[in-house]
C-alpha cells in the first residue's frame, strides 16, 4: 500500500463540459472537490468497481450515469450501453454480475415509443449478459430538459476468485493487451450527431465483456493483474492512470494498435487521435508476460475478440509516463487530455 | 404466494410529468411497460428494495433518482435527500446500509459552490446514516438541461435476520402506525418554490430511518409485518398499494392522523389532502396488535418520534380499499391518485 497522495485543489469557478469528459479536468474535479468530501478507504482507491468484504466474498459496485446523445446510433442505443457499459465495469474488476439497477430520468414529452424502446434495449442487452434488473426508479422532468432520457445503472457482481487485479500489481515486462479495435464507438456516436459532413461504414463496440474476461481468468488468472475497459477518454487515458498509480511507464508500439480504416480516417480528418476516443466494448489486460501468449490466444478466439492485439509493454522509466513508439522509431508521449475532444459519447 | 397479476397495458402516446409522479400513472408505466420487459422474480415484488439471497444473507439494493426543485429548501437539500431517500428505502426493508453509490448529471454552468455544497450535504447526511460513498460517476450536460443537478443513489444494506416484512403478512387486525407528522416535505418544497403567495414555518422532515426501524426491530421484531417510507404520492398511496397487495382493507382514523397546522392550513388554502403530500422521514409501519404499543411507545421514545401515532387498522373488507373514518361518524374512501398534486419534490 501506498501513501494516500495529496489531492490538487479544484478552483474552477464553474462546471463545464469539460469536467464531464473523462480527462484531466474531470480527474480534477473528482479528486478536488468530491475525494475530500466523500473519502472513505474503498472510494479512494477509484477503480472501476468499488470491492466491498461482504461474509467472505467480495462484491463489486460500481455505478455509471448515461447521457448519450443522440439516444440512438448504428450499433446500439442507451439503453444497450447502460447495461454494457456497468456490466463492463463489473467485468475488468473481475466480478460476475448478479444485479443490476437502473433509474430513468424522462423528459416529459418524449414518445412513449422511445422509452419502449429503449426498455426493450435494455432488456435485451441485460439477457445477452445474463443479469437481472432487479430494482428501478423513475422520475419525469419538464420539458427542455433531460435530453429525451437519461439512464443511471448500478451494477452488483461478485469477484471471481482467481482475479487478483489492481494497478499495485502491475510490473516492469508485464504485456499489454487490447482485445479489438479502438475508438469504434466514439466516432460512430460522433458521427450520428450529423453535425459533420462525413459518413463512415462503423457501428458502436458495445458488448458485454463478461465472455472475454473468463476466457483470460481461465487461461491466465495468476498472470492476470489489470483490466481496464477504456471508455470516455480512451487508452490513452486509461493507460495514463494506470501509469501514474503503479509508477510505471507504458510503452506502445504503433502500429501494433487495431484501428479500422474508418477510425483512422475520421480521425485523421478532425485531427482527433484514436488513443483518446472512447470504446465501449474493449478491454486493456496487464498480463504477466509468461501468460501473454496465452492471453492474447484465448482473446482472439472469442467472437468478437479476432483483432485482439499486444499493444504494448510495462517498463520501470520513466514512470507516470505513456510512451508510442513509431515504426520508424519515433517516441512521443500521450498525455492525459485536460477533457475528452467527445464528450457526451456515453 | 400469489399468482402473477395480469399487467394493464400501457397506451399514453408521451410520458409526460404526471408519470413520474408516483400516482396511478406512475404505476400504469411501470406495470404497463417496464415490468413486462425486465421482468424477473426479484424486481416484481416492486418493493422499496430488492432482496437478494447472497452466502445466506439477504443483500437489499434499492436505487432512486433525485430530480428536487429547488436544490434548496428549509430543512434540507438534494445532497441531503439523496443520501436519506436511499437509506430509507433500505430501512423499511429491514435492512442496514452497507454502501451507497453516488451518479451527478450536472448541468454545464453549474457553480462549482453549488456543487461542493450539494456534495457536502451529501457526504454529512452519510455520516449521520452511519453509510459510505463507494463508487460515483459524474456526467455533465449541456447549459439549459438537468435543471442544475440530478443525483442518483444506489443503495445496498444486508437485512436484520429479525425483519420478516412484506403485504403477505399483513392480517386484519393489525395496527398502522406513523413515526410523525405527515406533508411536511412536499408543502416546504413546494413553498420553497415562491410561484406560491404562500408562507409557513416549516421544514423538511428529511432524515435517516434508520434509528427507527432498529427501536421497531427491537421491540416488537415478530409483530413488524410491513414497513414504507410514504415519499412520492404520500401516505394514501402507500397505504393503497398495501390494501391492494395484501387483498386487505385499511381503515384511518382522522383525528388520529398527525399533521402540523401549517400543513393543515396550506393544503386547505391550495385544495390539497395531506394523505398525498410527500414525506422524506417518516415510516409507516404495520405492526401486529400485540406488539403495537411497545412499538408506538419505542417510536415516541425516539428524537423526532415524539408525536409517532396509532392511525389505524387492517380489516378484512372492502378489500383492496383505504377508508378514513371521520371523528363524526363519517367516511371516505382514499383513493390512489392519477398522478400527485406535487411534481419534483424529491
Amino acid at each position: 500500500m501506498r501513501e494516500t497522495p495529496v489531492h490538487p485543489t479544484f478552483r474552477d469557478a464553474v462546471i463545464e463540459l469539460v469536467h464531464g469528459a473523462g480527462g484531466k479536468a474531470s480527474r480534477r474535479l473528482i479528486e478536488g472537490l468530491f475525494l475530500p468530501l466523500l473519502t472513505n478507504p474503498v472510494l479512494a482507491h477509484l477503480d472501476d468497481a468499488a470491492i466491498l468484504p461482504i461474509n467472505g466474498l467480495r462484491l463489486a459496485v460500481t455505478t455509471d450515469a448515461f447521457v448519450v446523445k443522440p439516444l440512438r446510433f448504428p450499433g446500439g442505443s442507451i439503453g444497450e450501453l447502460a447495461i454494457n457499459g456497468t456490466v463492463n465495469d463489473l467485468a475488468v474488476s473481475g466480478a460476475r454480475p448478479v444485479g443490476l439497477s437502473a433509474a430513468f430520468i424522462v423528459e416529459a414529452g418524449l414518445p412513449s415509443e422511445v422509452l419502449r424502446a429503449e426498455t426493450e434495449a435494455l432488456a435485451h442487452a441485460a439477457r445477452r449478459a445474463g443479469v437481472a434488473i432487479i430494482a428501478g426508479d423513475t422520475k419525469v422532468v419538464e420539458h427542455g430538459k433531460a435530453d429525451g432520457l437519461y439512464i443511471v445503472t448500478t451494477g452488483i457482481g461478485i469477484v471471481d476468485p482467481r482475479a487478483e487485479l489492481g494497478a499495485h500489481r502491475v510490473r516492469p515486462g508485464d504485456r499489454i493487451l487490447v482485445s479489438g479495435p479502438i475508438g469504434d464507438h466514439g466516432i460512430t456516436v460522433l458521427l450520428a450527431r450529423g453535425e459533420l459532413d462525413l459518413e463512415a461504414d462503423l457501428v458502436s463496440d458495445t458488448r458485454p465483456l463478461t465472455p472475454f474476461v473468463e476466457a483470460l481468468l481461465e487461461v491466465a488468472g495468476p498472470g492476470l493483474h489489470w483490466m481496464r475497459d477504456p471508455t470516455r477518454g480512451g487508452v490513452a487515458t486509461a493507460l495514463n492512470e494506470l501509469a501514474r498509480d503503479a509508477h510505471v511507464a507504458i510503452i506502445l508500439t504503433e502500429e501494433a494498435i487495431p484501428i479500422r480504416d474508418a477510425v483512422r480516417g475520421a480521425c485523421e480528418l478532425l485531427g482527433l487521435d484514436p488513443l483518446y476516443i472512447a470504446n465501449e466494448g474493449q478491454l486493456l489486460a496487464v498480463v504477466h508476460p509468461a501468460w501473454a501468449d496465452a492471453a492474447l490466444t484465448a482473446l482472439r478466439q472469442m467472437p468478437g475478440g479476432e483483432l485482439a492485439a499486444c499493444i504494448g509493454e510495462v517498463c520501470e522509466e520513466p514512470a507516470g509516463v505513456v510512451i508510442v513508439t513509431t515504426q520508424y522509431g519515433g517516441q512521443r508521449v500521450i498525455d492525459m487530455l485536460v477533457g475528452d475532444p467527445l464528450p457526451r459519447i456515453c
